[in-house]
């Protein structure tokens, strides 16, 4: 790097990071700058041991027995109780089972069922597919209106006849946030309830959803919660919800009494009726490990350490590359996530020449170069060599070189 | 031992028996007799090391581009291929992805959509749990009626309101197992579909699904597929059904594009269309690795170890309980799955008193001992073992021993 003042500018900010210790909880690979953490975090240190603890002692070992004896059977309430306190949640109030679009089935249709008479259920059109693909199966088994939403004016399409609002607080393309208790205020003021889907939020964005009295969230664990390729996502149900909540995929494992076998379905008591299946030991036990890099850390340091890194990539792209990269994520701290998302006519060939550079950013469709900052393991050094990068390749024109054209199937 | 000379038969039985070798390929606690792996499998020695390369080398080191590079994108179909070439179905019939209850709920929801106008749905009294439920939920929502059949007249259930009969092939209390072609068969002539749960014969009782056109399975993979504790079930749909196949938890990795991230839900051809949230990479990496412990096995050695197993476990049992025991588990092979079960007052405490001994069995409610023989790490010097134990256990009546006497959580 040439402009060394400023790289020890980068160090300077890194030396004062509250978290600075945090990254030697994980394994970076030497050599790259990962701001693909938005999309799948990286592996902290303690997840291979406790796996393999998991496989060759528990499973190994105790067999059938460590249902007990390991307490496999508290996996899903004891990995939700540890998303839970970093969400700043009430104990019991957090389950940890499915992939999120599984999870958002659930918790739709539980929501949806708290509103009878009501029969429409609002998403975004910016929300990620999922989300929309989930809602519409929704609507359609339980005989409701779909209604999209536009994510500038949402409240043109809340009404009486609204059961649920489902919304993702920070966009995955674009990295903007949403008001969380203004939009919750909306909904609820026309007596709907309200699910926030915080898939790009937790770990990296604190966000209170008691204040505002939120209804139901939902959240993907394999980007900032760092759980690992397909790891179960977490499902939130306030509490004065519990006694009523009917979800629909009513498997053995929500049942009152589970080992009794019987018949009929009882559903439990509490957050616990959101299961349905045996519980993934291995991907909840990795999970379980995964959080420990969270034991300590203030959420404040969080935020501001995320803020930090975007400010600075930001500030950065402004110095270097001005007018020639559009920088889509709001400027202001208040509606921005942990990510930074830059629009570029060539943005595939953008994130594809920065990969061969060793700068691991994503693509979404049509023109999105998208770089998610996990404040616990990326400093500013990273995101100032990342920029070093992004100026060459732009200035050079590396994104029309031929073998950066083609399409991956996953990016 | 006492009786040298019976123990010399069971070594007898086992040099003779073709899957000898395979015993190797598991990690078998010294000293345990493990008849438990109708409940959770035995671990195949090739998991760990599998894991851990999953989550060092791949997601340690690859990081995001593993979804490519190591295919993790491929392993729902790539696992499915693996348990459909061991179940003898075509290839691109198979899906791997979500727990058995979720799968359950998939595949009846699509099953009952092929049949519109038709208002029945059919399951047995004896099904394991959560099939019911499930199969309550499904009715509920799609406004069906929910009818119960009795296992020994099931024809009196059939009539042509039935859109879908789901059965269970081998009871799990039981061990007793359905005529499935003639089962097939007569839910056919009344115009329904067929879906078999699978989860107490995949891996242990091959069964022909494509001979009698049976319609969808589903099947859990950590009993004696040996997936590991809570891996994901598979879903199998025929052919003939994929181009209709309509099912609801239309997540983003069933869409035709998933990541072009459009707005609106267009299935991808095949039975890739029951996919719903990204997969679950290590349990799958997992249930993968465990699967080759089967690679080379002619089903019919499966099947003739499994019933020379349970045979003998019979035959044992007769010898030196006579009627102090009931055999449960139908004696005729055509109707015997992988287990015998035990029907005794004290079931509980028979149980753990073989616990206490060595000998891994479980307890179902209200008085039912289970024991299953995995066939290929299960000995006949096991069975010969664990009748010997239970002789005493019995002899002494040791289960009425007051630290058998409370029941466990989980079993």
């Amino acid at each position: 790097m040439t402009s060394a003042p400023d790289r020890a500018g980068a160090l300077r900010r890194d030396a004062g990071n509250p978290l600075r210790d945090r990254r030697s909880l994980f394994t970076i690979p030497e050599g790259t700058v990962y701001l693909d953490g938005n999309s799948l975090g990286a592996i902290p240190r303690a997840v291979p041991g406790r796996v393999a603890q998991v496989l060759t002692e528990e499973w190994g070992t105790s067999l059938i027995s460590a249902w007990n004896s390991a307490d496999w059977i508290g996996l899903p309430a004891r990995v939700g109780a540890k998303v839970g306190r970093l969400l700043g949640l009430p104990a019991d109030t957090v389950w940890v089972s499915d992939s999120t679009s599984v999870s958002l089935f659930k918790t739709m249709v539980a929501a949806c069922r708290l509103r009878p008479g009501r029969d429409v259920v609002v998403v975004e059109r910016a929300t990620f597919p999922t989300d929309g693909y989930i809602a519409a199966s929704v609507a359609r088994m339980l005989g409701l209106e779909l209604r999209w939403a536009d994510s500038d004016d949402l409240t043109a399409s809340l009404d009486d006849r609204v059961a649920l609002a489902c919304l993702t607080h920070v966009d995955f393309r674009t990295g903007a946030a949403f008001d969380l208790p203004a939009v919750t205020a909306a909904v609820h003021e026309v007596g709907a309830l309200m699910l926030w889907d915080l898939c790009h939020t937790a770990g990296a964005v604190p966000v209170d959803l008691v204040g505002p009295g939120v209804d139901f969230a939902v959240g993907c664990s394999y980007k900032y919660l760092n759980g690992g390729p397909g790891s179960p996502a977490f499902m939130y149900a306030a509490p004065r919800h519990h006694d009523a909540l009917d979800q629909p995929l009513s498997g053995w494992m929500g049942h009152a009494r589970p080992f009794d076998m019987e018949l009929g379905y009882e559903p439990v008591r509490g957050v616990g009726r959101l299961a349905s299946g045996t519980p993934p030991v291995i991907a909840l036990s990795a999970l379980e490990a995964a959080l420990e890099v969270f034991d300590g850390v203030d959420p404040a340091d969080l935020r501001a350490t995320s803020l930090s890194l975007t400010d600075y990539f930001i500030e950065l792209l402004d110095a270097r590359l001005g007018a020639e990269v559009e920088v889509l994520t709001p400027r202001g701290h208040d509606r921005r996530g942990s990510q930074v998302s830059l629009r570029h006519q060539h943005a595939y060939g953008v994130v594809q020449a920065l990969i061969a550079r060793g700068v691991v950013g994503d693509f979404r469709p049509p023109d999105v170069a998208r770089f998610g900052f996990a404040p616990l393991y990326i400093t500013h050094a990273d995101v100032y060599d990342a920029v070093e990068h992004l100026v060459q390749v732009v200035r050079d024109r590396e994104f029309l070189r031929e073998q950066y054209a083609v399409r991956n199937p996953v990016t």
